[in-house]
């Protein structure tokens, strides 16, 4: 397997990753509930991507920061929800 | 910052992100409803953490390797879980 196509199965699994917030974030907003939605799970993740985000901007690799940027968004949008709708 | 407390930081990251899972596997669990969770972010984040962990296998990056196989099997549990539970 050539370098080029694993480089893309990296950023293919960034995308995924990173965009798969946005259903369930919509789901809840639609919704206005996010009753099943663990908040622990999105206390821990935030916290998690947080450390990610600043983990990316240390050691400069903008791959990392720029994913995690976007999922710290997205998972940040879930938790205040969370928070607000219940 | 040292080179060690920046990998550290980043070790902290994986092991928040990897463990948060474990909070929304067990509401669902318990309560045996996935009604608030989105199927779409499942079946988008397993089939992520999938590719990121195949990524790992192919560049030899033991982290991203124990660290997805977790993620993995949680989220792929979840998933599971929402197929049965609906």
């Amino acid at each position: 397997m050539t370098r080029l196509l694993i480089e893309l199965l990296g950023f293919l699994a960034a995308c995924l990753t990173t965009v798969s917030f946005l259903p369930q974030a919509w789901l809840i907003w639609k919704t206005r509930s996010a009753k099943g939605v663990s908040l622990g799970m999105y206390c821990v993740f935030v916290t998690g991507v947080g450390c990610w985000l600043i983990y990316g901007f240390l050691i400069g690799a903008w791959p990392l920061i720029i994913a995690n940027a976007i999922t710290f968004a997205l998972s940040g949008m879930i938790l205040v929800m969370k928070l607000r709708f219940g």
